[in-house]
């Protein structure tokens, strides 16, 4: 096979890990929906508890993909946005989400161990 | 914003999670990038355990993203492939490398909890 790739890049590596880790693929692609409310993130996405969420919620603001913004209202409200670099992985949800619908979840085979 | 996806879609999730999963995605990318064999593989992906590297190809195998060929030489010769699904993440992973190319890797911002 032609080799697209080389064979390990630490930005891929860690950009793929930020992006596939438990639940924050499924927050991205809500927040690229349009939710911007901690309670809407959780209603939009079956089984994620408000501590997964908060916790996931911080990991990304970290890495700068999403900014808490607190508006002081009565009471104070408070929203969660992608900022530019999170809504640059569009494409990379859009790229997943035309792979998996090519390859729905099946499930898997067992494999002797 | 124009919403360009759905907010929740279980086949991106469990896509994304397959992928993102801790090592999957370098090992994906190692393999797109043509290696082919165990310790070629542990020898491309700094960190990466045999013990690590054995239980995600486990997974992906079972994902029926990755195919183990045993050749029946001497001594035995074993061989992992992508399968077509599994090549049809070139994509994927090319999206993640130019977003990752886009936003290297910083340290952290500090959060406050």
């Amino acid at each position: 096979m032609e080799s697209p790739v080389s064979a390990f890049c630490p930005n891929y590596h860690h950009a793929v890990e930020l992006i596939g880790r438990r639940w924050s693929g499924a927050i991205l692609r809500a927040m690229l929906s349009g939710i911007t409310r901690f309670s809407d993130l959780t209603a939009a996405i079956p089984g994620l508890s408000d501590r997964m969420l908060s916790e996931r919620l911080k990991e990304l603001e970290a890495e700068g993909v999403v900014v808490r913004t607190v508006i002081p209202d009565t009471p104070v409200r408070v929203t969660y946005e992608l900022t530019v670099k999170g809504r640059d992985l569009v494409e990379v949800v859009e790229a997943v989400s035309r792979w998996a619908g090519r390859w729905p979840a099946q499930p898997p085979v067992p494999v002797p161990f």
